[in-house]
């Protein structure tokens, strides 16, 4: 069976198929969606979207071309195909790379398993490269791979937090106001390639500030905070089902929530073959932190790694894992356990290959409730830290809060 | 005494004063530099500098006004007066702050010891504020604690990055060039305000990439980014005098500077009262590393600190210290250790409170030359990560290579 990470399945209907990490949006896109979705009496509109990625990025300063520059180890042009490939009613997406990109741009497809992606060659410009992807779309018809297109979105392959709803907005504006005089004067020479090589309509739409583009090395730090911040946005405390395990995760749980403002936090059994944890794992949750009570052994959190590599979770994003364990300092100090402790490491470079990044913890757990809620924060913070930063040099690592 | 930061000595009389982060730019504004220093036969020309403050950041989406957003725990507006303040020939800095932050600007002044600063309070507008603070300008005289200014920079407490170079342009230009019919009709309406209030002649020059403005909350990621990537420039190795710790230090530096372009790796000898030590704590180095072989104790980790809190280093930036303990781990296990390398939580706790951030290291130091080559690579990586990303979440923990 073709393994897909969660979340990204694409159903070949239009349909409902935003991503959850704008709720807010969803509503207010709804009946922008039905726009694209079925326009009554008639078929569906045919989308597709040129990328242009054929630029050099000279102004980053950097020998690596800004498109494939990486951010958490995958390529910025995989997150923008990624935001595309997300709208179930683009139909096509046809990217244009050098000659010397082809190879590097075929295996980032591979990698990261996109779909509905179609390479053509970039030309000498921009505009050359957007030339050349109208006309794959329109020559292709007789070989019947590719959508022929009523409307087709040019969209820079350096900005990847374009929202379905505003590509919605702009398949709306161009099917309701075409393609103006005006606009073909003060819009982009885009405008007129699109109609004259495609005989499609097009129109200039205003972006949203979360529309920007990775132009300096600037612009790619803020990238990669930005998806940090969005991949940190949940955490989920697992740990199995004996009373006193659950007592402590219910604990850990309610610091990490006042701990971490803005940040959902759940919790789950490892149990019943995890079906309830096979949800969260579904619904994209990139942060698992496993409970174990007095006891230095990795059952419960391998029970979860084994999980998390069935799933594909981390093909997209790096897992964070934190194997939390809860020792009385008093009765077991950390260093009598510390050989059995130290086997993290390996258990966390053997995950490493599949992009899961395991760090151990442990946490004090006295007797007095006082001195107990104190290392519960302690441990919150650095939970909070291994998450929010997501820092590859400590995998493997075991702190203590 | 008055305790300063190192490296922020501020001259009274016009010379040479740049800071050191840019050294490839000091020549290329050398020239320029004169013309700010002194005109032939004439006194050197009077600067000031009036900073609008009283923004409250509503595009930036956080509660806080940017200005006051902290970037590794020290609000914005402090970095953009640093960066004004290490250029020596602006004699006075008048910054416009709303009355409900009065108290809020005083007591960063105060924290951050920045020095030639006068409050004035904001208008409701922008231009308000400029107007405020020329009108402080020019009004002083009488009290004569500002100097009168022939040249009035206006610039945003929201860019951080502004280079002494462009300064010197602007400084440059408006000498030259005056306050053209042309400037007043396409500038903005500062110039009119500079014209009208303080006879001072303005003019309109182009920025350079680095004087963005955080606007978005994603700018100040990016800042928070480049100011750590500024600050890891330099790694300081620092070890006693006995032949095998020189020796081991040798091999680490080696090590660093292969896993770290671009960064430079200095080694320094904890001796002789310190005093090489001493001229790179005042050189601005914010990385040090303190090697310690066969051994489990802080003597020459604690050296280190008393030397860094003497200095005032970390008054600006967070400094990350990582004492680094070589044991082999056949013939000692860490977990035998494990008690006293405990205590550097302890000492971690106590520099924190000076923002020194201290980490230890555990490097497995065995007898096979290849062996300890692969654990001294293992330990760089992890050295680095910690210099690069300074996660505060970490500060005490003991990490093993």
């Amino acid at each position: 069976m073709e393994r897909r990470p969660p979340g990204s399945s694409r159903p070949t209907e239009p349909g409902p198929c935003l991503s959850g990490q704008r709720g807010a949006d969803q509503a207010a896109s709804a009946s922008l969606q039905s726009a694209a979705r079925a326009r009554p009496g008639r078929h569906p509109l045919a989308v597709a979207a040129v990328l242009p990625a054929g630029g050099c990025g000279e102004r980053m300063g950097v020998p690596t071309p800004k498109q494939f520059c990486p951010i958490l180890g995958r390529p910025l042009i995989s997150y923008t195909l990624q935001a595309l490939e997300r709208v179930c009613w683009i139909k096509d997406i046809v990217v244009a790379v050098t000659g010397e990109n082809m190879e590097v741009m075929k295996s980032i497809i591979q990698k990261y398993q996109h779909k509905r992606i179609s390479l053509v060659e970039a030309g000498v410009t921009r505009h050359r490269s957007i030339f050349n992807g109208l006309k794959a779309l329109a020559e292709d018809q007789l070989n019947r791979k590719l959508s022929k297109p009523e409307i087709v979105i040019i969209h820079d392959a350096v900005r990847p937090f374009v929202e379905e709803d505003i590509l919605l907005k702009v398949v709306t504006a161009a099917k309701e106001h075409g393609c103006s005089d005006c606009d073909l004067e003060f819009g982009t020479e885009c405008l007129q390639l699109a109609l004259k090589y495609c005989c499609t309509k097009a129109k200039l739409v205003e972006g949203s500030p979360d529309l920007w583009k990775v132009t300096y090395k600037r612009d790619l730090y803020a990238a990669e905070s930005i998806i940090k911040e969005r991949i940190s946005q949940e955490i989920c405390v697992v740990t199995d089902t004996k009373e006193d395990n659950k007592h402590v995760s219910h604990l850990l749980e309610e610091v990490l929530k006042s701990e971490l403002n803005h940040v959902k936090v759940t919790s789950e059994a490892l149990c019943h073959a995890g079906r309830d944890l096979q949800k969260i794992i579904l619904d994209q949750c990139y942060n698992f932190v496993c409970v174990n009570v007095m006891t230095s052994d990795f059952q419960e959190t391998q029970k979860l790694l084994s999980m998390l590599e069935e799933s594909n979770l981390s093909i997209l994003y790096p897992v964070v894992v934190v194997s939390v364990h809860f020792l009385d300092f008093k009765i077991v100090p950390p260093s009598k356990k510390m050989e059995n402790l130290m086997l993290i490491r390996e258990f966390a470079k053997e995950v490493k290959k599949r992009n899961i990044w395991l760090c151990g913890l442990l946490i004090s757990y006295p007797q007095d409730e006082q001195k107990l809620q104190e290392s519960l924060r302690e441990g919150a913070i650095i939970i909070a830290s291994l998450i929010k930063e997501r820092n590859s040099g400590l995998i493997g690592q075991l702190l203590i809060a």
